[in-house]
């Protein structure tokens, strides 16, 4: 059945039923889905909001990204922000609008994908809206999250050391190996539900994928291939909790390191010096841009929806985190008063270019 | 100059430099436009959150919408269910996704229109996302308001009386009005800001419209046909503030006033006795649907998008209030236990039947 044979009030009912129960047993919670608005009853101090939407066409590909890797992708995106304000992700409003002849199985299995997310993040569905859409199906989501004490961009102070959870670069390599894909491939990672599956499978049962570069037919192993493409689509926003105590300034890497390192200068009116040695890049990611020609140090600096946490703080403790953390934290440099660069591990400076993705921008 | 010409960057630091100084005046705003997410310290012990979308060429036509009508209809849409609530709106996020060949001019216009909305309501923007866009134009907002007490859909009770603001049909007439247009007088309309000015113009000085009816071409005066169009182009949420104390239950009438109704009758497990000589029409309405040989019952009750308060109360002293304020309330029948109908001026009775619109639907 595709969705103009049902109708928006009847989606709308059996959406309010799957999720009005889980609000039910939350007392901050005072009016759920299905009234004019929503109601909350503000549980600490500062309520932290934030918005994002995604395009067809522009933000994903539905020949390679299903509507489940949506959904979660979608919900990730809007936490990542929450987290980088120092925030706990609490509620969620989505906005929908998705061409008439949708099957209604693509409809259920976005908000499995979105419901699989609120999972990880603990967070209610409270209302939306959808519509129909004429050409490109466009989905956005509202978070609102809670905090006692937040970390903005603008607390960078000069001698502050520069930080980044886990790998950079992961997310763009996986969108340079999707877009490479040969048809078969594509289809297999369409339909491979990539943190779900991946506990219950073991990925060496996966066979390796076949992509073209070059005019040449390559294979990756899906050992390597799956991190990066898991990355890219279905990441997992990286939770702030233990880093906001020592933060002073905090961002998500959503348009590329060093764009979003300048906005944290901006910010605070100061310079940054990055060691490109100590940007952690993982193994995969290496082997997969090498096999593609791609530059991992150009994938890691400018590459973009990493959602990784960058943060300044004047000392964190690392060593002790790391132990103790699937998600590792690398110090990449420091803070200082003026001048932007980047040293390499031969000492050779240069400045700190911003190549990050503008959507409208022919000189991004 | 395009959008593409320009950038996101340098769009979002213009957007930001021109809205941010409203934030700064107010307390509850912690941080506003421009960090990951905005930051609200809330004043009052319910945060109300609603949140809409808006699609070319399902929700607007811009053969005759301008980008000023859009910005600010897209504010009203979403205030009027703060509204709804029985709360004051407070904030704005927006998501625009625009062609990449859009002008300068029309992404401006578009603020300018979300900005004297803004004015109107007292609201402050802080933040949102813009991407480009292959094919139409999506645009979101979401609003989030604030209220001591809040008035749901549920509280309706049997003998309660029904009532409604202001006059309906006024918008779907509007719209029956425009898809008629001769592509002179839709340019002409196009161009006008409708509540800003008529203040400064007299309305008699605008030339009458020309229209295509059954093939054969009408006028209509400007005065008859200029409130139908700015309340389709340009609705002013109603301010349900002096509402609240008496509403036992309140909604707003995006979908038609009988669809509107039976979700409060659905909500609250009652039936509702309607009056259809009570349903007040304008005489601007009643005109217009008559030359263009539309029943102007059938726009008042199944037309949409009026935007009209629809709330039950046990006595709401109406007369007391009607003198005081430039938009009436009128009583149009009441709560009754079970079932749905409309009395008409002869006595006869048929059921509530609805008739609104729906999206995705083929059955609304």
């Amino acid at each position: 059945m595709r969705l103009h044979q049902i109708g928006e009030l009847k989606l709308l009912k059996e959406v309010r039923e799957r999720f009005s129960s889980t609000s039910k047993e939350d007392r901050s919670i005072i009016v759920g889905i299905g009234d004019d608005a929503a109601v909350i009853a503000p549980q600490k101090e500062r309520i932290i909001v934030t918005t994002d939407m995604m395009n067809e066409g522009i933000h994903f590909d539905l020949s390679y990204t299903s509507p489940f890797h949506l959904g979660f992708k979608l919900m990730s995106v809007n936490v990542s922000d929450i987290m980088a304000m120092g925030g706990q992700p609490m509620y969620l409003f989505l906005n929908l609008s998705m061409k008439k002849d949708t099957e209604e199985e693509f409809f259920w299995r976005f908000y499995d994908g979105v419901s699989s997310a609120m999972d990880i993040y603990g967070v209610k569905l409270l209302g939306g809206d959808m519509s129909a859409a004429e050409n490109d199906m466009v989905i956005s989501a509202t978070v609102i999250g809670q905090a006692d004490e937040i970390v903005t961009r603008g607390g960078a102070s000069v001698g502050d050391k520069i930080y980044i959870t886990s790998t950079l670069g992961d997310s763009a390599c996986g969108l340079a190996l999707l877009q490479r894909l040969t048809d078969e491939s594509r289809y297999r990672v369409k339909g491979y539900e990539f943190r779900v599956k991946s506990k219950k499978q073991k990925k060496k049962d996966e066979k390796a994928l076949s992509l073209t570069h070059n005019s040449k037919l390559l294979t990756l192993n899906w050992s390597i291939a799956e991190p990066l493409i898991a990355r890219h689509l279905m990441p997992v926003a990286r939770d702030s909790n233990e880093l906001t105590n020592h933060a002073t300034s905090m961002i998500d890497i959503s348009d590329g390191l060093f764009v979003d390192l300048s906005r944290i200068c901006d910010e605070c009116n100061v310079g940054a010096v990055v060691y490109s040695e100590s940007i952690p890049l993982s193994k995969e990611m290496q082997y997969a841009a090498d096999i593609m020609g791609l530059d991992p140090f150009m994938l890691a600096t400018s590459g973009g929806e990493d959602y990784e946490l960058l943060f300044t703080a004047a000392n964190f403790p690392e060593s002790t985190y790391n132990k103790s953390h699937n998600i590792k934290v690398s110090c990449i440099g420091h803070i200082v008063e003026k001048k932007r660069v980047v040293i390499d591990k031969t000492g050779r400076k240069s400045a700190l270019k911003v190549k990050g993705y503008q959507h409208f921008g022919s000189q991004g």
